[in-house]
């Protein structure tokens, strides 16, 4: 039985994890952009829109001709011609003279302001009245006020929105180039699983840790590939694990819990090719028996085999990595998936090891509450009742009651 | 011209739209459960476990064979046997008997309380001592610890997580009956529109709005179904919004920012087969022209031509409605997508109107600043510099620097 001995860090953890390199690119259709990170920066190639838009139906004039209009001596424009919505504007505008205009039509040449037709008064077909005066620029966008031609306008590393999948439609990029989605394999071990579909016998349990890390790694934006049960011998391991290897990015190896079958893991791990141990145990709880080694470029992590561990890990460790290898520059979500709340009491911890505590939250009048969920590590009613993770820094000693506290939501 | 006498506030537009009914159900493997929204509540048939399990490596024994052990005076217990790993526990324990047994292993009658290793010393191989006294139900969980037979687990409505799909695994419900995803028919109209994949003739931009709402679409977690772009023409829009009705639930028509093609797209609403118009404008900035009616049960949503004005319209208004009808009971994420944040300027508002502005939010010390993001709401730089909205609300005149505020996150 071999311990944790060389336990690192959270940080020192995280730090060898995002080392390894990222991933290949591919080229999408826009259709399919949205929700994947950009692979190169993106520069709009003309001015958008493109041209002058008036931003409401009025009239298109010059902003001279109404200087000192008022409702009791108002300007009188002649009518000139009418803009056809998606055309080009053929007739000018010129002093005194107004080209009727719809919302988003473009602005005709002499033109430089709109008159909204709410402000304008009819006196025949070829004449308005003009009641108040109008300043250049007014309801019109200039030909490059979204972008102008030349500028970058998304850059790599940036994972597409919506708004962001519409600005390449707006720019015509029907083609993108972007991070292939990390295939992540998934093996489950333990002489004591089954597969869900199978009803378990007498010491034998469901195997729930491949359906978790599969929603894990789809909802991190990667492809989820479960490959199954494998016994706890280190043959079959071996070759589950390099049979993951052909198909897969990175590798999660979960289940068994006991020292034993860790340690077959780690074995394991060690005659994959070109292996290197990287992480052999971090100092967090829960999820201390996490491993991570390299085979090549590639990355396998053993994780806990409580699935509540399993989670809280692949939370901290395994998604900033996943996250890393798809080419996100920055945190996909800075601001998301977290929220500010009040702790509902004393919360005990060790110094040197970072906790992480589930909680669920609980308004109260003003204030969000964030209530310690009990109950072992082991156990899926602490996750299916807890809203997310607080963490205790390993330089404390714990954390008071009321103390404002940071909820990472799941 | 027909303006929009009608205009409802935005809590009434909310009520029109959550009172149109939910979508049908189905059956989905295990595999595809993660994402969705359960159409009943599922119960756990066996207790789980199913039986009591170690959660460490060591010796299940009687903790009345300890009671008053220590390092100094150990209790010399007998080794009469091992339990394997996925296997009945057959040798049972009883007093002065210990059966080794590995984390997650079956607990063997007899004994109730498991020692860890650390905590025993080997004097031979069928002989140890325990330094310490156990407890009755030490290191080991109940056989119905996770949940016990009989008892509702998870419920209709809910929102199948990481964990509610590992728990589904754990209880063995391989086939899972969840609210269908509903299909969302997505039309543009406007004459001035073209394909992202055409280049713009003079006055025309390329749809932005079609790429945005697809990808909102399937955010919400339902199916996008954009079906291109319709002439601004009433025949050619009703036969599109049949063909639409053909293949999906809901409807949403968008573009044509112009009053003639607002126009156009309610003459239209209004042809619908057993059509009720439901809203006609809201009391909302932006996104006043926002139209919804239904045909017969199903939904048809006329958003503003701006994109960045149909973004916050479907953000605070169709996503809630795609929410109800896919079965969600409560928000599918009631505290994430929120942030708590400062003002950093005044911003002006109307009463009697809720304003939604764009902000972007910087971290300056221990302050989290939501800077309003400034630009025509036809602007989609607007949006791509944004992080989300703060809501202004109808009863104020605006809010004043440094008010925290509530930033619903894109």
């Amino acid at each position: 039985m071999r311990e944790f001995f060389k336990v690192v860090s959270l940080e020192q953890a995280r730090a060898h994890a995002l080392g390894l390199p990222l991933v290949a690119t591919e080229t999408v259709p826009l259709a399919r952009a949205a929700g994947r990170v950009l692979a190169r920066d993106l520069v709009c190639e003309q001015d958008l829109p493109g041209f002058r838009r008036s931003t409401v139906d009025g009239f298109a004039v010059q902003a001279a001709s109404t200087f000192g209009a008022s409702e009791g001596a108002p300007a009188l424009l002649d009518v000139v011609g009418e803009v056809v919505m998606g055309r080009a504007a053929t007739t000018p505008a010129g002093p005194g003279r107004a080209v009727r205009i719809p919302t988003g039509g473009m602005v005709p040449e002499g033109a430089d302001a709109i008159v909204m037709i709410e402000h304008t008064e009819a006196l025949d077909d070829l004449t308005i009245e003009v009641g108040r005066a109008m300043a250049p620029g007014d309801n019109l966008i200039a030909a490059d006020e979204d972008a102008a031609a030349g500028q970058v306008v998304l850059t790599t590393g940036q994972r597409v929105r919506p708004q962001e999948a519409g600005l390449l439609a707006a720019i015509g990029q029907v083609e993108v180039e972007v991070f292939r989605r990390p295939v992540v394999a998934i093996l489950s071990t333990g002489d004591e699983v089954v597969p869900p579909e199978s009803p378990p016998g007498p010491g034998q349990v469901r195997d729930v840790n491949a359906t978790t890390l599969s929603a894990l790694v789809e909802q991190a934006g990667c492809v989820a590939l479960p490959l199954g049960i494998v016994a706890d011998d280190f043959d079959a391991l071996l070759s589950a694990c390099r049979q993951g290897f052909e198909q897969a990015d990175t590798l999660l190896i979960s289940g068994g819990s006991s020292v034993g079958t860790r340690d077959h893991t780690l074995d394991v791990l060690r005659a994959l090719p070109d292996a290197e141990l990287l992480v052999h145990g971090v100092a967090i709880k829960p999820g201390k028996p996490t491993l991570l080694a390299r085979s090549g470029p590639k990355a396998v992590w053993g994780l806990p085999g409580h699935v509540a561990s399993a989670m809280v890990v692949f939370r901290v460790l395994v998604e900033p990595f996943l996250h890393h290898i798809a080419g996100l520059s920055t945190p996909s979500d800075p601001y998301g998936h977290r929220v500010a709340a009040r702790l509902s009491r004393n919360v005990a911890s060790v110094q040197g090891r970072t906790d992480f505590v589930r909680v669920s939250l609980h308004q109260e009048g003003d204030t969000l509450w964030a209530v310690p969920v009990l109950g072992r590590s082991g156990l899926l009613r602490t996750m299916v009742g807890a809203h997310g993770l607080i963490c205790v820094d390993r330089d404390t000693e714990g954390l008071d009651q009321n103390a404002p506290v940071d909820v990472l939501l799941f």
